[in-house]
């Protein structure tokens, strides 16, 4: 009778265009609910000041990196800028096979690859109020030059239609309204009754 | 791109065996959340002292609640010693046409008859924490004849094996966590990227 709660845990993928705020909203999910564990990623570039290896994230070599890739160890994985990033399967294998929500942040491609491996997955789209908002959230960031917002806003332009393939969208306008959606969704997913 | 503001409001259908306190969850959430309308039944039965028409029942005459019937004007109807109980739609349709929310509470064999009418409605199962548990609740309520308690309980049993029909199923053991937990659907439910 009490089914619901002997499962499996859920796989919970945070997707969006970049700048949308996913790790913002995602840290202050983390920082007020123990409840969930995030999903490191393995990477092959240098550990940058601050920054431990099985926190922030696995810092691996390329070698170990590609043999993982070989083996299909990973969710998905990409290469940015001559340097190797993915997701193990492992860490979140094991979680979820001890009933533990695993939560992850990851950009539309990286959702589409999982989402081919791990169709079972519960896929939200982080969506910002307008794509006038996004801009001026990426100006803000002033991290960035012209002709490089206007790329990201193709980009975003084209991202916003994959909403479709997901699961559930969630508008990141006050903040606070957002990770209430966020953590009622991860709510809401432990009670569904699965066949 | 606010797709999901747009949408039609969700249909709840709250159901569980008799005694498990869907009443008690149901107004405690009403009592909280504001955010959702309380479909109210039509009956022939004669109002009580206290109970207001358009409040606690659409009090209506046995001739008026044929002519509903006969124009398929319910989502569900039953008769319960002599008197006729149903779900007008119009007031469900209404709601869910302005794109606000509607909650239901009702009996398991209610909730069959919306299913067939209402496939996409958001129904879920509240579950005792245990059958001892429901016997003892029902007990506790001191209205009924240990007779009268044994027959409950063989439907409830049987009541269980429903939950499979279910999108989600609560336990309600803690009261205030089984609130949460159905806030939470109905918040998630309206984040859902619908086909």
């Amino acid at each position: 009778m009490l089914k619901q709660q002997d499962k499996r845990g859920n796989l919970i993928i945070l997707s969006g265009p970049s700048g949308v705020g996913k790790g913002t909203i995602l840290s202050a999910l983390m920082d007020n609910y123990d409840d969930i564990h995030y999903s490191i990623s393995a990477t092959t570039r240098e550990a940058r000041v601050g920054e431990e290896d099985g926190e922030d994230y696995y810092f691996i070599s390329e070698d170990k990196f590609e043999s993982l890739v070989e083996k299909d160890d990973f969710l998905e994985w990409a290469q940015v800028h001559n340097n190797y990033y993915g997701t193990p399967k492992k860490y979140v294998e094991e979680n979820l096979n001890q009933g533990e929500d695993v939560i992850l942040e990851i950009d539309i491609q990286g959702a589409q690859q999982i989402k081919e491996k791990f169709p079972q997955g519960v896929f939200i789209f982080l969506l910002p109020p307008s794509l006038e908002e996004l801009k001026s959230r990426i100006h803000h960031r002033g991290t960035e030059t012209e002709d490089a917002i206007q790329t990201r806003m193709k980009n975003a332009k084209k991202e916003m239609n994959k909403v479709e393939d997901y699961d559930y969208a969630v508008v990141n306008d006050e903040i606070e309204e957002a990770i209430n959606k966020l953590e009622a969704i991860i709510i809401a997913e432990r009670c569904k009754v699965k066949s």
